[in-house]
């Protein structure tokens, strides 16, 4: 990951949240920091649903030896937040106002690649909720959570 | 921070929570590889308390702007679990079942340094729970969670 | 709904959890006493899944017009509890260690019948978790929880 | 409890947070019903604190021997959402976006009076976030909960 960014406030405004997402799948806009700190991608979008995925792996590592919950937690913040953003419109905006995470099972660095699907759950005009869920490849369940939005013009 | 890793499971085994954490903040165990990846520290511990801190910076951001869910997540799950670490006897080990986040304010790259304090509210046998607020250097609260532990013999 | 009661310990410890869920379907268990404060039944279990209902009534209102979330938030934990429980063999028993409940549309005393299905997401041998949904006589969304429970011989 | 009820709309509308709570402990409004269905009642209020009691009893206990969840959930959500509603001006309303509560003590018929206290942390504009905690008589904690509220014009 060469090139790090953030999309403008007058750009932001312009797009739909799904056109956002096809753009920083596209490559149009550059992949945010926090992607590149923790390593992972965005895959997939549509209305709904959002798509990431990393490897669990060592440097990620707490110190009693698994994968960090925060790092758990920031995929699974990234595809429900995103899930919800996919649904806005040109001029909305939202953000997270809190997350729960349950880890069910332990995260290795021999887990490999995981996936964290995000599904929105409601839709409404000032907030939304979303679900994720982490699964390796085998499609086991390791984690999961629900997050509440705000939505607002911006 | 040049040197990361993690705690043998021997050496975890024969350690109380604070012994460990001592040893964290005392370099004589290396820190953990989440916390160069996500640039935080471990400052301060005594029984039922642990607190981190780590800059609020652009290597964190999301895509629309500021700090990302995850990098918060990370730090108030560290000092969460930490904190509900400190309380525990050699032979014991913990693990986080939960995180509920609240993110209450943006956190930018010109908030500064950030301070997550953990503090255990339950301490049972088999199971903990704890709280976590995050604050900026004015002791403004910018975020805060739960979390509820499992508590086993290792 | 003229009797209510518990199930004693000795009798409990005998039963896997779906026999005891069909015992309370058929009657041969009295109904507990919070379905007759709150009004809800319990209609349905399968390994892994508990249905509830009851009517959105003037009697669980809270003071500004609308069900109360306690209301909600107890046939939620009821079926997220009891999708757990189904799962359980003689000699196990559970607790719910926490629940969080989304409130996304509100529920009126013209809400009519409500249903709470609940689902569990992971079944392991100390701990296990669940989901809820609170849905409408159309099928629409009014609420969703998750529940993380602790496992134990009893 | 003889009579209950619920404020009109146009009553609401013209009374501040505090000045509804502080007319429903002197009872110039009627306590809401589901107070009735739960035995609980409001005790005291101030700017960001509400603080509700009731009795642990049998009638609200669940098949497996103790109080069911949902009773301790609904004097949490009451007194985390009335700490809100006591910062709102005349003409602000507001709603429990979501509540999330660990249950860390059993409660039982035994346990005798409890009191909910509800805290508001972080009171904005749009939203506002609040904890509680459910004691016994000697202050011992049974459990404890956060909660995220919508703020809006009504």
């Amino acid at each position: 990951m060469s090139e790090v960014g953030v999309v403008p406030m007058e750009e932001l405004r312009k797009l739909s949240g799904l056109e956002l997402m096809h753009g920083l799948i596209a490559g149009k806009y550059p992949p945010p920091p926090i992607m590149r700190a923790l390593d992972f991608t965005l895959d997939r979008v549509e209305h709904g649903v959002a798509v990431f995925s990393g490897d669990a792996k060592y440097d990620h590592y707490n110190p009693i030896g698994s994968v960090h919950g925060g790092w758990i937690a920031t995929l699974l913040d990234s595809c429900m937040g995103c899930a919800m953003h996919t649904t806005l419109k040109p001029g909305q905006g939202y953000t997270s106002l809190e997350i729960k995470v349950n880890f069910v099972r332990a995260v290795l660095d021999t887990t490999g690649r995981v996936t964290a699907e995000g599904r929105v759950l409601y839709a409404g005009s000032r907030t939304g909720t979303a679900e994720g869920k982490l699964l390796d490849a085998n499609g086991k369940l390791l984690a999961h959570g629900t997050t509440t939005c705000l939505i607002f013009p911006i």
